[in-house]
């Protein structure tokens, strides 16, 4: 039996009908903040995701030589091809650019529960701006995703890379010993960044100060003179909890572990998902520069579509899938065309409307209507034919009555 | 400059919500047939389309071998994966199993004027059947499909593999010569299709018979009298037509050139596409029991999304893509969390809202908001909010007026 590629999944119908509820609810909480639905390629050149992440990503995408002998890679994820497409076609748009995407990524590493080798992203971007204003909308709008699907219990971690940032500038700490830094920070190996601040020549009180920033966890009030970025951030929290922010503490240990983060990072944590807690990141950064165009600020955030539907799914249940109206059974020697046309009809009225394709007996056929939860089934046998008529059978009652072929789109509506 | 991958395309917001109003016309129209939408992975094994298509696929298709040694592919249509997906996981479900996909596909060829690498098929599928009903219920629906979307001009070629089969069989061609002469048919190549019977021992008469057979073109009437095949696409088309399909010639030359077809193939074509003009293509097929399945008829087809989009926009205008209602305005010293707050609360009332994230003057700002598209600026200057009001501009009239804020919701929907 040839099998799916391992790592991925099929979705059932069922499944597909609550994607897609949950893509339409992202949708129209995104247009009415003026977000506007882009679309890039799943293919993209591996240069990309190394420009924007470092060789090491090399290691975590499916990659592969195309036959012009160009490196091409399955995007990880969706911020550095929005990012090329505004430096390639939106340059000339009026700023800010308020964008997103629902869309498949890909990463190469071994499946978990939980954890797919084509999963799906929300990804929302602000081009333009990485003012408190801007920052401060992206956490209002996830607050806003997370309270429409009826989340509890989910909270935000704030922190700003600039706090951290500024200290190490200030103590000498170069940008490649700074990058390796904010990665240990990110990964919570506390231990060896502090022993690689100390290795690297910097002053022992500068190391503690770092470190102490680092483990600061809280309300607002810990970011009291620490600093312009953390005025900057304070501002930010200031006009998203004006707008309802949901549960949250500045944690200045979340930084993200991407050098390409500059300003407020945030993470949303969903505790009931366990392990896969992590429903949401982002932050303000810059990219366009590393492919090209202009050095703008950036600031976005991208929640992962799987488990938000998980979390969603516990809390609200998304509107039944419809099932058909009706299914149409003619019973030999009743023209399948005549069935087929009728079908047709009652379909340009708006019903949903199956006809048996299978030539099956009355008894089997009513049994696939059932299976298929048909609210009717429409039987036509020669005497109902020959007298203009339809048997209308209620799937659920059992109740069946005769009645003319003109009134049935009514019937079945009522 | 990084540049996206050749072949491929990003799609603007204009475009993304042109694609999203096809989508959810195709759904709607596949909904009301009982058809239910599925998806499966872009990657597969490469082995999946081989065994479907021969290995001359691989020519024609992004292919890599993943760090355990398997050779996987970026698909190159949805058929042979929603086959997979029923062999692997639904094989208990009740027959006929009517399932949709819309999703990208990838093939790896130079790229032309309305050829992508990267692009969308709108693809059905019936699994269990390839009865002329199930055969007529595609023809139906993708003239519903068509009919819908304000096409004009469209046409049906409609053929039946097996009645040149019937045909080859008799005259004594194997199998594998019968593959090369009807992909010679399909690519119209019929002097070397003949060249072909003609020198495997195939007798004159019966080169001539097949050639003759081939060429035929023009009403049902063609089909008397050449066959069970030729009775049974009789039979669909009469069904079809009861329906009221739309302009339809039989052309016993269309015969989709690749060996799973089995019975019914058909072709629609939008002539004023030109080269580009066949937008959807099918038939009946067997597949399953060549990956592992139970030996099923089916029957489905694809429609080109791209193609589709271009042919429905030359027609039918898509509704257009929504305008903020609104973009708030605040004047410094303006609190910017006023400001945020507000948005959010019209947002809340179910407006779509955009605050100005720029810090701009008002004359930057107002500008912006007629790049948006926006009805209505709500300017909020230092008097304005110590009073409690606001200043509500409408857009295309320029007139404006104050208002007290909790009129701003019921004034701006009015």
């Amino acid at each position: 039996m040839i099998q799916r590629v391992r790592g991925t999944r099929d979705f059932r119908p069922e499944e597909m009908w609550k994607r897609n509820w949950l893509s339409e609810t992202l949708r129209k909480i995104a247009r009415s903040y003026g977000y506007r639905e882009v679309l890039t390629p799943v293919i993209e050149t591996a240069e990309l995701f190394v420009t924007k992440s470092g060789p090491g990503v090399l290691n975590e995408m499916y990659s592969f030589t195309d036959k012009g002998g160009r490196e091409l890679s399955l995007r990880p994820e969706l911020t550095a091809p929005i990012i090329r497409f505004f430096v390639n076609d939106l340059r000339d748009e009026p700023l800010p650019i308020k964008l997103f995407s629902i869309s498949n990524c890909f990463r190469y590493e071994e499946p978990q529960l939980g954890r797919y080798r084509e999963f799906f992203h929300f990804d929302v971007e602000i081009i333009g701006s990485d003012d408190p204003d801007a920052d401060a909308e992206l956490l209002s709008m996830s607050n806003s995703i997370c309270r429409s699907l009826g989340l509890r219990e989910y909270s935000y971690r704030i922190g700003h890379v600039g706090i951290v940032r500024e200290r190490l500038d200030r103590a000498g700490v170069d940008r490649q010993k700074q990058s390796e830094f904010l990665h240990l920070i990110d990964k919570k190996r506390l231990k060896e960044a502090e022993e690689l601040l100390a290795s690297s020549g910097t002053r022992t009180a500068d190391v503690n100060d770092i470190m102490h920033i680092c483990s600061l966890k809280g309300d607002v009030s810990l970011l009291s003179g620490l600093g312009s970025a953390a005025e900057q951030l304070h501002e930010t929290v200031r006009i998203a909890e004006a707008c309802g922010l949901g549960d949250h503490t500045i944690d200045l240990g979340v930084v993200r572990g991407l050098d390409y983060y500059t300003g407020m990072v945030f993470e949303i944590d969903y505790p009931s998902l366990g392990a896969e807690k992590q429903i949401c990141g982002g932050g303000a950064y810059r990219l366009s520069h590393l492919f090209g165009g202009p050095d703008v600020p950036c600031t976005g955030f991208a929640f992962g579509f799987d488990r938000l539907l998980i979390a969603a799914e516990k809390q609200t249940a998304p509107p039944p899938e419809p099932v058909p109206d009706a299914l149409i059974i003619p019973l030999p020697p009743v023209d399948r065309a005549y069935a087929a046309a009728l079908s047709q009809e009652l379909r340009a009225s708006g019903l949903s409307v199956e006809t048996d394709l299978m030539n099956r007996t009355l008894s089997k056929a009513l049994k696939y209507a059932s299976s298929r939860g048909a609210r009717f089934a429409v039987i036509i046998g020669e005497k109902e034919m020959k007298e203009g008529i339809v048997l209308l059978r209620n799937m659920s009652t059992g109740e069946q009555k005769g009645l003319e072929r003109e009134r049935l789109a009514s019937a079945i509506r009522a």
